[in-house]
């Protein structure tokens, strides 16, 4: 087993680095965590809307951390038009993020129905833009929808979208079921999936009681789990690293109060590739953690690595991830917390 | 619709009252939601194992409130004999439980397999006392098996109980699915299955980042809560209430640390006849409010209702329930804290 590895530059295709004073807080842990690269996903409140809103938000992170490359998203919603598609792609902006309505942090301005957008996925088509797709659909209970299958439900929205624009790019986020990650494989070289690191070690008994281990897509079946750790193993090129790392207040996690649940996210960046390392490491795919973290990614992104931002990391032994990150007024507790971690940032 | 109802008397076929100081503090709560005779669950720290303990145990919750019938149980474990059973029996208590190891509150020393009981069992049979099944298997991802199928998955473990003693009562404890309904259904007469208030309420949606809806067996997909409210619209004599009203000191609830799951446990006792009438009328089943929490259930078990403790219930409008009851230095947080219930007790 080797002591230390070097990745070549480790890209996060899904974080949230929120707004404001948390905003400054966090940026510079992206960093710490391995990653110079974060997608950014565009669900504040208000959420980023169009190119104006992302280059003013990208702009504030850059003033909080300048050495990462902050790739921005807009917001799916009726505000986004063809022009606008055109206008975000010369000023940069790489994808659009789809929620659908009421399922995650800041979704309440959701999309209920795709057909409406489609003026938009043909400009983004055209224009070799990024689709991400939050794929849940709402819960109902007169179709026995929930949490639990609101995921395996919306694949048939995938399935149509990919079939209508085959040269749309388009990225299933987060996938938890063995359901999604069969359909992503069945479908074209077009679509890809990003994978959590949490969803690589938790399943629904580690939110059951636990809020601080509740996200959405929350965890699922433990051969739901088994099916992401697959086809990692596999070294599948369209499977790669999406944090979906989702601080929030502590406050905000526990669940003080019996009239409100709790946030939905779970906190990695501050320790994501240590955690990828030692996560792969346990289910025997330590040798697929450059093509799961970087290359892959890259690849479906077309963002080539830069050999100055290789990154090293290092076996560690007794080794406990902090409990939780503090400046001033601002904290978030990591994922992990206080557990041992096998591995560490190494000095480049 | 009836502005109020009267209900022979309401009996709880399944609740924890606790020890101790708590214990004292909980008791009258029973009393105060509607109920005079409560089915006591073991599982004590340390469980109750011997006709001795439950006695004393029993004596204990007289003293906090002498105006309730106590049914007592034992904790199924291997301190427990055929010749105990027969003392048990000649001692007024009624069943025994049965925790899978590990499943929830207190269970550590619950059983592995149920064949070295099989002599207990028979002396069961032969005295005509009642076998009480936490009807859970352990998580075992190797199996897929988690806190979402662990119900399914031990129904095979009843369905063997039943067919090997086919004359030995036996109740399916709190059960949660489609599949737990429909396999009582199908076995014999000596097989029931109490249902809880607050299943009748919750699907997964509900605990998801809530803790104060985390119980063990967790609440489960829309489609088994309907299928518990249809059995109970059905009118079908071996489903009947057993609360499992399982109250926990507030800060072992309210998930403060990133470290440690919160306890498994809904508090419904103090407002019960009220909440399971206010949720059998949301779903059209108001008219088997009587079958449901009393005839049914005393039927089951031979506890005749006696005239003197019938409960009137009357309707009312902008009654909310407490957020929280406290006394002293005890204090619990019931189910529905801060909502709307539509009934109360009446003056009897």
């Amino acid at each position: 087993m080797s002591d230390s590895l070097t990745i070549a530059a480790p890209a996060d295709f899904h974080v949230h680095l929120r707004q404001g004073e948390f905003a400054a807080f966090l940026a510079p842990y992206v960093r710490k965590g391995g990653f110079k690269l974060a997608y950014v996903m565009p669900n504040l409140r208000p959420p980023i809307a169009n190119t104006e809103e992302a280059l003013l938000y990208r702009a504030q992170l850059q003033a909080a951390d300048p050495s990462i490359d902050y790739l921005m998203t807009l917001y799916l919603s009726p505000e986004l038009t063809p022009e606008e598609i055109r206008k975000a792609k010369r000023a940069g902006v790489v994808g659009v993020k789809s929620y659908p309505r009421g399922v995650t942090t800041n979704s309440d301005g959701g999309i209920e129905s795709y057909e409406a957008y489609y003026s938009v996925f043909e400009a983004m088509e055209q224009e070799d833009m990024v689709l991400n797709l939050h794929g849940e659909v709402p819960s109902d209970a007169s179709t026995n929808t929930c949490v639990l299958n609101a995921e395996p439900a919306f694949l048939p929205h995938l399935r149509k979208l990919h079939a209508r624009f085959p040269c749309l790019r388009i990225v299933l986020e987060h996938a938890t079921t063995r359901a999604a990650v069969e359909c992503v494989k069945s479908l074209g070289d077009t679509v890809a999936c990003t994978i959590t690191a949490h969803h690589l070690a938790l399943t629904v008994d580690d939110w059951a009681g636990q809020s601080w281990h509740f996200c959405k897509p929350v965890a699922k079946y433990p051969d739901d789990r088994q099916a992401l750790r697959d086809v990692i193993k596999e070294g599948h090129p369209r499977f790669f690293l999406g944090s979906d790392s989702a601080p929030h207040p502590p406050h905000t996690k526990s669940t003080a109060s019996p009239l409100h649940a709790c946030a939905a996210g779970v906190y990695t960046s501050a320790i994501l590739l240590p955690l990828v390392a030692h996560l792969l490491e346990s289910f025997g795919a330590l040798d697929r953690l450059e093509g799961f973290v970087s290359t892959y990614g890259r690849a479906f992104y077309r963002v080539p690595a830069s050999d100055a931002d290789k990154v090293i990391i290092r076996r560690v032994s007794g080794k406990l991830v902090d409990e939780q990150l503090v400046q001033g007024e601002q904290s978030v507790v990591p994922f992990w917390a206080g557990k041992e971690i096998a591995w560490e940032i190494g000095d480049s």
